[in-house]
C-alpha cells in the first residue's frame, strides 16, 4: 500500500477538534476496520449495534460519539478500556477525515513519461505527472500538480484544473472541461456524441449535431466507465461536488447539480435538470426533459417518464410514485388473492340472499 | 472547435431544396440553439411552442415550416423580421443536414504516429489516419479514409472499412467486419466472448466455444462503451444504418436489423433478431432467442422473455405488454384501494340486507 | 482464425471416453453449428427438438446422446448415416471439451514489446507475453505463461497468477491480486476506489476510505467493461471457477464465492454476499449487505432489497420473490379488470335485491 503518515492520537485528537480520553502519545499509520483494528490503527464506532465490538477493540484509538463513552463509562472508570478515545459529535465523518491525513493520495513526482504523446500547443503545468502512452492534444490546458495516468487520451481544446487524478484508460474528447481536484476513474468518458438523429422520408437516420460541451466542477468524482456525453448544441454540467458511481451514463445537455449522489448503472436521457442534493439509488432511468428538484431521493430501480418534475421527498418505481404510496399499493397487491375470494364469496352470499328472497315461503 | 465552412443562405437553400425567404448573400458559419443563435449562425424552429422564440429570434438564419412562416406572416410582410428564412417541411431534418454541410467531421491528415505498432501484414490504406499507441494486428485492413484514434486496439484478421471513425480506446478483437462510415465510440468492445459455458457433473463450468465472428454494417454508431460479443459459432450482425447508445450489451449471436434504434445501457442476450426499424429504449433488457418484429416500439425499462416474438406496435412493462394495456392495468392498479373499500361496503350491505331478510318482522 | 489442431474421431472418442460408431480414422479440424457442419467438422445433438437436423447433418462427425442413437437406429443399421457419432452422456459438454482439444486459445510467443513499460522491480516471468503499449507497475508479478495484451495498465504491486488472459484495454488498480487462468476481457477495470462518502454539516461529501484490496480465484472469467471496486478496508473477492458477463458492477467488499454466474449488466452494492453456485440472471440490482444463499437463482432484472437473506430457489421480481408467488401474482394482476366488473355487478344485483326487500308488495 502507498505512503502513510505517523500521527499521534494527541494531533488526531486536535485536528478533529475532539475530546481527548486517554494517552494521547500513542502513534497510529492506518485506519482500520473496527473488527479487525490493532495496533497502531484507528476505528471508529458509530451505530449502537457496534458498542459492544467497539468496547471490545483492539484498535490503539477509537473515534465514538458521547453516547458511546455513555455505554462504555465502567470499562473507562476503571482503566479497562485499552484504546485511546476522541470523542466526535460523528464518527464515521472524523474517520473519513483522519484517512485523509493519515493516508494522502499516492503521490505522483512531476514527470512526464517519454512514451507519452504531447501536443506542442498544450499547455502542461510542470507538477504535472503523466504516465506512459498518454496522448495530450492541441491548445490543451493541464493544471498543477494533476496526475494523468497510463494510457489516458485527452483530444484538443482540453481544460483539466489543479489537483485531478485522471485514472488509467479515461478518454476525454475535445473541447471538455474539468475542474480542479477531480477524480475520473478507469475508462470514464467524457465528451462522446449525445444520442440523437433525425429520420429522413427514407427511414435514414441523420446526426442531429452534437457539437456542444461538457463541463465538470471542481470536486466532482466520476466512477469507473461512466459517461458523460457532450451538449448537442449546448453543455452537458455536472456540478461541484457531485459524486457518480461506476457505469453511470449521462446523456448530452443534462444539468446536474451540485453534491449530487448517483448510485452505479444509473441512465439519465438529454436535457435532464437535477438539482442540488439529489440522490439517486443506482440502475434507475431517466427519460429526457425530467427535472428533479433539490430534496428528492430516487429509489433504486425506479423509472422516472420523460418530461415529469420530481418534487422532494422519497421516491420508488415505475413509473416513480411516493415511497409510502408503493409501499401501500405493494401491500394491496399483496391482498389480491384474498381479494377475489371475498368477491366469491359475496357473490356465494348474494345468490343465497336472492334466492331466499325470492322464495320466502321456503 | 474544429474547422467549419462559411456558406451563404442562398447556398443552403439550394442544397436543402428549400425556398429562401430574405437576403441570401448572408453569410453563416453555425449551427446554434434557437434560443442563444446570433450573427452568423443557423438555427431552426420545429414544434408550435417554439413559433414565439422563432419569431423573436436573433439567428442570422431560420430553417422553418410553412405554418412558422404563416405565424410570422405580418412580421414578414413588414420586413419587421429579422432572419433570413429558408421554408422546409422537416426544418430539424434540414438543421441536421446544415450542420453537416458548416461542420464536417473533424478532418485528420494521413498520418501513421510513430509510436503506432501495426504488423507488417496490415494493410492500412495510405489515406488512413493512425494516432499514437494504437496497435493493428496481422493481416488486418483499414480502408481509406479512416481515422484510428489514440490508444485503439485492433487484433488480427480485422476488416475495417473506409471513412470510420474510431474513437480512443476502441478494442476490436480478432476476426471482425466493420463497414464503411462507422462510427465507434471511446472504449467500444467488439467481438469479446460471448456469455456461454456447459457445466460438468462436478459444478465447474468449461467454455462453450466462441469462435464466431462480428459484423457491423455500414453507417453503424455505436455509443461509448457498447460491447457486441462474438458469435458462438456463427456471427452475431449490426445492420447497416442502426444507432446503439451508450453501454448497450449485444450478445453472441444477435442478428439486429437495419435503421434500429437502442437507447443507453439496454442489454441484449444471445440469439436475439431484431428486425429493421426497430425502436429500443434504454435499459431494456432481452432474454434469449427474441424475435422483434420491423415496426415494433420497446419502452425503457421493459423487460422481455426469452424465446418471445415481439409484433408491431408499442410495448411496455415487465414483461413486456402492449401499450395500452399496460396503461389501463395501471390505472386498475391505482384503483386498488378504492377497490377494496368497495367490497367491503358490500359486504356490510349485503349483512345488514341479510339481516333484514331474516328478521323481516322487525 | 487462429490455429487448431487435427484429430481423428477415434481420438476424441478416447478424450470424451465416449462409444465409437463409425469410421474412427476420419479427421476432424473445427467445431461447427450442427445446422452448418460439413467435412471435417465436429457438431452434437442435444434436445430431442434438433435430432431430425442431426438424422441430416453433413458434420464429419456427431457428439450424440443414446436417445439420438435410438432415433436414428434404422439409418445407422443399414449405413444410411453420414457423420461418425460418438455416443456420450451429455452431447453440450462433450462438444465444449472437444473445442478446447481442436482449438486451444491463441498462443503467443514469450514477449515483452519493447514499448511496453515495466517498472525495474516488477518480477514478469519469462514465459509472459507483454504486447505494446502495456505498462507494468512497481513490484508486480505476472505469472507464467500468462498473456498481457496491448494497451493493458497494471498498477503497482499487483499479483497476477499463471495462464492468465488480460484483453486490451484492462485496468489493474494497485494491490489487487489476481488467480490462475483468468481470463479478464477487453476494458475490466479491477480495484477501483468503491462508492462510499460521509457528508458534513454543510452538506459536502468526504470520501470514506477505500483502501482494501481485491483478490480474483482462480478460474474467473469476467465480461468485457466488468467493474469490481476495492474493498473499503477489507477485500472484495471473487471466488474460484466464477463467471461474470459484461458490464457487471461489483461494489466494494463484495464476496462472490466459486461457480456462481451472473449475467451482464448486473450491478451489486457494497458488502453484498453471494454463496457458492447461485445463479444470477441479467440487469438484477441488489442492494448493499445482502446474502444470497448457495442453491438461489435470481431472474434477470430482479432487485434485491438492502440486507435480505435470498433463500435456496428460483426468485424473482422487484422487490424479489419466489417464481411461484410472483406468476401468482401476474396471474392476479391480470383479472383485475374482470373483479372491477365482478364488484359492479355485486353492487347492481345488490342494490336490486334491496329495493325488492324494502317494497315486498311489488
Amino acid at each position: 500500500m502507498p505512503e502513510t503518515n505517523v500521527l499521534t492520537v494527541a494531533e488526531l485528537a486536535t485536528q478533529l477538534d475532539g475530546q481527548l480520553m486517554g494517552d494521547g502519545s500513542i502513534h497510529v499509520v492506518r485506519v482500520a476496520d473496527l473488527s479487525t483494528a490493532h495496533d497502531g490503527e484507528v476505528a471508529y464506532v458509530d451505530d449502537e449495534k457496534f458498542f459492544a465490538a467497539g468496547r471490545a477493540s483492539k484498535a490503539s484509538c477509537l473515534l465514538a460519539s458521547e453516547q458511546f463513552i455513555e455505554s462504555a463509562r465502567a470499562e473507562i472508570r476503571d482503566h479497562q478500556f485499552g484504546p485511546a478515545l476522541i470523542v466526535v459529535a460523528k464518527p464515521k465523518l472524523a474517520f473519513a477525515l483522519v484517512a485523509a491525513l493519515l493516508h494522502p493520495q499516492k503521490r505522483r513526482e512531476p514527470f512526464i513519461h517519454p512514451l507519452a504523446v504531447i501536443a506542442e500547443s498544450a499547455d502542461v503545468d510542470l507538477t504535472v505527472f503523466v504516465g506512459p502512452h498518454v496522448s495530450i492534444g492541441e491548445r490543451t490546458q493541464i493544471g498543477a500538480g494533476t496526475r494523468v495516468e497510463a494510457g489516458v487520451v485527452i483530444g484538443d481544446d482540453v481544460r483539466v484544473g489543479r489537483d485531478c487524478v485522471i485514472h488509467p484508460g479515461v478518454t476525454l474528447y475535445d473541447d471538455v472541461q474539468i475542474g480542479d481536484r477531480v477524480i475520473l476513474h478507469a475508462s470514464v468518458v467524457i465528451g462522446a456524441d449525445g444520442f440523437g438523429y433525425v429520420r429522413d422520408g427514407a427511414g435514414s437516420y441523420h446526426k442531429f449535431p452534437q457539437r456542444g460541451t461538457v463541463l465538470i466542477a471542481d470536486d466532482v468524482e466520476l466512477g469507473a466507465h461512466t459517461c458523460v456525453d457532450r451538449g448537442a448544441l449546448g453543455q452537458t454540467r455536472i456540478g461541484r461536488g457531485t459524486k457518480l458511481d461506476n457505469m453511470v451514463h449521462v446523456g448530452h445537455n443534462c444539468d446536474i447539480g451540485e453534491r449530487v449522489v448517483i448510485a452505479a448503472q444509473t441512465g439519465i436521457s438529454g436535457s435532464v435538470t437535477i438539482e442540488d442534493d439529489v440522490v439517486v439509488g443506482g440502475q434507475v432511468g431517466f427519460g429526457d426533459h425530467i427535472r428533479v428538484l433539490s430534496g428528492a431521493v430516487i429509489g433504486s430501480k425506479a423509472g422516472v417518464l420523460p418530461g415529469k418534475i420530481v418534487r422532494p421527498g422519497v421516491w420508488w418505481g415505475i413509473p416513480i410514485q411516493p415511497l409510502d404510496e408503493y409501499k401501500r399499493l405493494n401491500a394491496h397487491l399483496g391482498r389480491l388473492p384474498q381479494m377475489r375470494e371475498e368477491i366469491k364469496e359475496l357473490r356465494r352470499q348474494l345468490a343465497e340472499l336472492q334466492k331466499a328472497v325470492q322464495n320466502p315461503e321456503r
